[in-house]
């Protein structure tokens, strides 16, 4: 056997129970690094054959190297959605190795909800890494860099200093009754303006607003139904809608330059771009309703491109709800006190005859800069609270009793200080700064109203892009070890722009089409996200950073 | 319109969006009390009936009142589980009004999963409230009503003291580095007997061990998949199994009478019950097995039954697992270090080769006595929880950090003071004052080997089964304002026994036929379950209720 077959069994090994194949006993027990039958291999090569290539790779390998195959290996068991989905190839190989009799039954234990989420590779496991490996500021992750307040940090500490077992132990799948009751009065008489919720019917306490976002989708969509998305979209309702079986339906917001805006920056060198120009396409929206449409996505403000959906888009898609009675609104709203420049957030169950068809996710993380803690809240109709909370009951039983109570603490104590006021006011300082750093850089960015993420274009400065290239290779050859950069996403102008400003001035942003369905990339082409919810010298040395960008770039 | 189609209208306008129906814009707005059309009706009866009646009992019963309807209601929403699984009658009175033209199409959007979720009320929802209403000793509630160690208690103080962003801010998906090499670490070494686990490719923390078993569950079975459960069984794997689309097919624990019993208890006046003396039944296990079998469901120490398998049983449980290569054992362990008598938990993963066929679930809440703070673990295979992984960036996102940060410094402490060894002593203590208390009252207690449950069999004195119809209306009449019984548990012995008992002595079990399927329920017509997590005065309080026990029962 050549190493790499060895290789391959290596891996196969540990896929196929397989005392028919002869690899020494020291693979077998903590995958050494020696076979008996004489190849040798680095672990950590084996293991990237096995990982690229798969269990079905692996036999399809093993097929053409059959005379070497002592013993029919009894099965193969396919473990990864990501294998089951991607290589068709290799299944039909596998269908002639079994044919042949060289080899056993697959056993794939792949739920298909499973193998349509595996197929395209996340983001943030190149780009996490990457900054890493370069020193980057990382302004791909969105968690804010600071201390939380001193008074929300106190509320957990008393959280935990009560041992009584109403702090200590299970909280009810529904949620801690002094959360509860807290959410149902702030949010009832302040978000809601005055409607009366009822903390046992209208509220659900969930593990985060990610945990809300995959309840109420999962609870809402049934294989094959289809779920309304705007793109650019958070990249978790993909993968929520996956998971249940159900189909995206992606519409691109689309951007309008308004009149207006040449008006209002006549004074400036160029129009500013804002988050407003990125308009809802109510033609493809129609279009994209069908009758299995069960869940219109929404998100305001929006992550990544920071619109605030207006009292008016608002109405007009209350409109069209109104005429689908299949459908329901998952209304994604945990940055509702970061607006800037005075504007409102409007919660799309206060307009009229709509809070009986939607649901609205909010998150003490984003509220209380504690992203780590995990809380998140739904407020919807009862009928619909009602359905989530029973399958809440098996999906996590039921969420951290001492950081429930912390965050009702919290709730309470944000209204006494008018704390959200000052939350805005430190995330739009931050903003502006960012925004100034990149159109100082020529980095057009998109203005957002809200949310802590900014937009930029890079599209109108591109005499750098023949770098590309040469960082490209730079990156893969050594100077990021284990980097690998996947074919889907080697040609793509955002990608390749972030992987060089990472490399080539150590400011990492996140490639846009990762926020887009693979129809609609190209609409990205010279867009990457930043983050701003990082501290005032962070923003700085990013600045002091993009000199070599603005160097290189002529500005 | 009478007072009661008042009701179901206003009812149903919460279902259909109806302006074609004339209830008052008072009863549109916040549920007010009077109608337009003449009727008054409180709004808790309006709720009571809509709730129990759901839209499409509304729907029919419109059918009925039809000439009252001034037009026909564009479309029916059906929103629950529960309504859309038990009501075809209504389903079919819904059919004829439609083809009458006096009603418009309706709209379901449950999805099947939740569907099959529905049927069965929860006995949770029944004993709780009336637990407390009766201001019974809850023995049916599974968490220490002690506080937790000092030392645990001061690790959370720790992380919640760390205002940095690794304490407060997101942890990764797969769990805090600290905790996941923590885990790795000492699971390693001591539970896994030297195995070396990596903390990133065999560990993944979840939202406590309920989330974990809801992960592996829905991550291995697809729509129409089966799993197999053992019962007595701990009722969130059923629910874990019906969300994921799957059938679980129930093989109920044996009781057989060893020769051993009786020799060992020859001075007692009875042979003792112990939990070994329910044993696998092998045969039908066999039988249970089948092409589509993607799970096996393992539970020791067992919740109810406080069973602890031994080796000999988990060897045979093996050996059939190496001849399915289709099933995947998924092994909650949550109970590993309360087990009694000396015995010794064995996890299934340390058995040869089973190691890559299993993944194993553990529990900070069971460990520490901190059952609120939903951290729990699994550990595995590469390949099962990189699956795992995958999926929990989708549904839960991450785990609450400074909790993680929190157990991490507990596992460790733990080990430095040897504790887990002083929580089974502590828990023995308490298994053995609340195991005397029941065999004083003749309530043949199933001796448990491991877990914080006791079952008892109250079938040796049916004398006082005659008085459960008296204690059952006295419940209804008002004595638990609400309570409702449902049809399906009316007649069900250990259920009356639950609520006779904690209506007439002030103590509450949960009756075992909660855990059983609805095929199998039978077998439990005579056992209670019994939770001894509870402190030393708690237990000797319900031994002096249980007094009254005695006298009733002449013991």
């Amino acid at each position: 056997w050549d190493a790499k077959t060895t290789a391959y069994l290596f891996y196969m090994k540990r896929c196929v129970h397989a005392p028919d194949i002869r690899v020494s006993e020291a693979v077998d027990r903590g995958y050494a690094q020696s076979c008996s039958c004489g190849g040798t291999l680095g672990d950590a090569r084996a293991r990237a054959i096995g990982a690229s290539r798969g269990a079905l790779g692996v036999a399809a390998v093993l097929m053409r190297a059959s005379p070497r195959v002592h013993r029919t290996p009894r099965y193969v068991r396919v473990h990864s959605g990501r294998e089951a989905a991607c290589h068709r190839s290799w299944q039909s190989s596998l269908a002639e190795l079994q044919t042949r009799g060289s080899m056993g039954p697959t056993v794939a234990t792949i739920p298909r909800k499973l193998v349509a989420l595996g197929a395209k590779p996340s983001v943030w496991l190149e780009f996490t890494p990457l900054a890493a490996a370069l020193r980057a500021v990382n302004l791909g992750q969105g968690f804010p860099d600071w201390e939380p307040p001193a008074w929300v940090a106190g509320a957990a500490k008393n959280a935990v200093a009560d041992l009584a077992p109403e702090t200590q132990q299970y909280a009810r799948s529904r949620g801690h009754p002094r959360l509860l009751e807290t959410i149902a009065d702030v949010y009832g008489r302040l978000r809601f303006h005055g409607r009366s919720l009822d903390p046992n019917r209208n509220v659900l306490v969930t593990n985060g607003a990610s945990g809300a976002i995959y309840l109420a989708i999962s609870c809402l969509v049934d294989d094959g139904d289809e779920v309304v998305v705007f793109e650019p979209t958070f990249d978790i309702y993909m993968g929520a809608v996956r998971l249940a079986g159900g189909i995206p339906r992606c519409v691109p917001l689309v951007w309008r330059a308004p009149p207006r805006a040449k008006v209002a920056n006549e004074d400036a060198t160029e129009p500013a771009s804002c988050a407003a120009d990125w308009c809802i396409d109510w033609e493809a929206l129609r279009e994209a309703i069908g009758p299995r449409t069960r869940v219109l996505m929404l998100n305001t403000p929006h992550n990544p491109l920071g619109k605030v959906l207006t009292r008016k888009e608002l109405e007009q898609l209350a409109e069209l709800v109104h005429a689908h009675p299949q459908v329901t609104v998952v209304s994604d709203e945990v940055y509702e006190n970061i607006v800037f420049d005075g504007r409102e957030h409007i919660s799309f169950g206060t307009l009229p005859h709509m809070f009986d068809r939607c649901v609205s996710i909010f998150s003490a993380g984003k509220n209380f800069s504690v992203t780590g803690w995990k809380i998140g809240w739904m407020i919807g109709p009862e009928e619909l609270i009602q359905r989530f909370h029973a399958a809440q009951q098996f999906v996590v039983f039921s969420v951290c009793t001492p950081m429930q109570v912390a965050v009702a603490e919290c709730l309470a104590e944000a209204e006494r200080r008018h704390y959200f006021r000052e939350l805005a006011a430190l995330y739009q300082e931050r903003r502006d700064q960012l925004v100034a750093t990149l159109r100082q850089s020529g980095l057009d960015p998109i203005v957002p109203q809200g949310g802590y993420f900014v937009v930029a274009n890079f599209g109108k400065l591109p005499g750098f892009t023949n770098q590309f290239p040469a960082a490209l290779s730079a990156l893969e050859g050594g100077r990021v070890p284990g980097l690998e950069i996947d074919d889907a996403t080697r040609h793509r102008a955002d990608y390749n722009f972030a992987r060089w400003l990472s490399f080539e001035c150590g400011v990492t942003p996140i490639p846009l089409s990762a926020f887009f369905c693979e129809r609609h990339a190209d609409r990205a082409n010279t867009l990457v996200r930043f983050a701003f919810c990082k501290q005032s010298q962070v923003l700085e040395e990013v600045s002091r950073r993009l000199q070599r960008f603005r160097d290189i770039s002529g500005r």
